[in-house]
């Protein structure tokens, strides 16, 4: 099945989505989070009460503002240097194990709101990636049996603040800039899709012009393989999320670099899933008080 | 003032602190999160609850069993390099920006209950840390302000896997092992202390030696300049913590190394705020299957 959540009355509110079409479901629907605690029986479900949705029920998701798939409570695990051609072209060995690091709440987004390029650097850059979302908690999970603990799967822009990056080893500050991470729009559960979402073309549009053009098959660790070795020293839990790197071509290894600003439009699109689209906006002058 | 928080009844309660004793308040009490966010005013109505309570209501803290402060559900925000001594004794440049990581709540663990020593590695090691305690929300917040938002301190020590630390550049993996960085147990309003505790010995015993020895006023990157520079890449919320990296005197620095493992009891003392003991416990044999 695929999803979506949107913002209706001010609550957010599970949608179930059918080609261009969302369906929103009503207020006595689980959260998406609920939902994948459900498992089969809780898909199950939702399909039984989608089949009898009439017509009018159906809106297009593209005009449909939307939400986080969830509030994000748990973890954001991303791995960096996935692609063996985008270690490459930034200068970095080749690695054997997969550089880890996390983001947190603030720093994720929805579809169709705005990236924020923050006052303090002009070197916000796009990154396109293949999202997993966690179905099922496990630790120590063997790659054989990693895969019956993913959910589903959506599109993700890792944006980075590259100056902030690189301030030391630790990339932490440049990838966890408020509104940087856009995840969405639409999960797809992981039986729609190839194993572990291998072999789908993933690329990277901004202002309409192609600048990551790849596929999940050139992933050097594989989603199995990521659930395996992030699971040998955390336990996974469902609603965690797996970012899995993204592939060459990103703004920072270009000459001249290639920056996104205010009034920019980005996408990534992932075959099988959808387009994550986000228009980049200056921050707003504010003060210290949140 | 000080508190702690136990369980009874199964519930999370908040305890007040006086000297070695601890008195747990009644079930219509905030948890120490709603505390953080009522501000001034739930300080003082907590204090004039305190007041009156009988002598019956104090019982030791030392045998009391305890829990988090609080649900991590915010940012756990740790500095890395913090003391050059420690930069020195690891092979590091002296930064002249924090290295910065992120722990999961998955990671975190109360003072009282055991560190997990897991399976696949053997260097277990210790780091006394100031652990800061958010109180108010805020971004680019300027050194000068930056102390108004923190609530208060505690001890922290962020045990640390060395071997998965250093399996790439990104300290993630090493630093997120399931129940090793242990929290508490006194959690310290700011005003009881110097300004940004700074001046305080803090300390690591490790089976009753000393280990590590120093002064929060070696720190390089103050409180206040923590606060600063975090809210400059992310929105700081109430119950974020900043774990303020540790002195020299660790482990892996030693020759030979000195690991932690089953059986030993680790402490982190800091004057004014308390001592954080745990004992560690080897990894129970499990499923994947949470």
């Amino acid at each position: 099945m695929r999803f979506a959540v949107c913002i209706e009355d001010g609550e957010r509110r599970l949608g179930v989505v059918r080609g261009t079409d969302i369906a929103v479901l009503g207020s006595s629907s689980p959260d998406l989070l609920e939902l994948i605690n459900w498992g089969k029986d809780g898909l199950a479900a939702i399909a039984k009460q989608v089949e009898v949705l009439p017509p009018a029920a159906w809106q297009p998701l593209a005009t449909t503002p939307l939400a986080l798939p969830f509030e994000p409570s748990g973890k954001i695990v991303c791995l960096g240097l996935n692609y063996r051609a985008h270690a490459q072209e930034g200068g970095y060995a080749v690695p054997d194990y997969p550089a880890i690091f996390l983001r947190t709440a603030t720093s994720l987004l929805p579809a169709g709101e705005a990236i924020i390029a923050p006052h303090v650097s002009e070197k916000l850059d796009f990154e396109a990636e293949l999202m997993v979302i966690v179905g099922r908690a496990g630790r120590y999970i063997p790659k054989t049996d990693a895969l019956d603990h993913v959910f589903g799967y959506t599109c993700f822009n890792d944006a980075s603040i590259r100056d902030y990056q690189r301030k030391t080893h630790q990339w932490t500050p440049g990838k966890n800039f408020d509104r940087t991470g856009a995840v969405g729009p639409v999960i797809v559960t992981a039986d729609e899709l190839p194993a572990g979402a291998s072999g789908l073309s993933i690329a990277c549009r901004l202002n309409g012009e192609t600048v990551q053009n790849a596929s999940t098959a050139d992933m050097m660790v594989s989603v199995a393989m990521a659930v395996s070795i992030i699971s040998e020293f955390m336990t996974l839990e469902p609603g965690d999320m797996i970012a899995m790197g993204t592939p060459q071509g990103v703004g920072y290894a270009r000459t001249p670099p290639l920056w996104m600003g205010p009034g920019d439009v980005v996408e990534v699109e992932i075959e099988g899933i959808g387009i994550l689209r986000n228009s980049i906006a200056a921050e707003e002058p504010r003060s210290t008080a949140k």
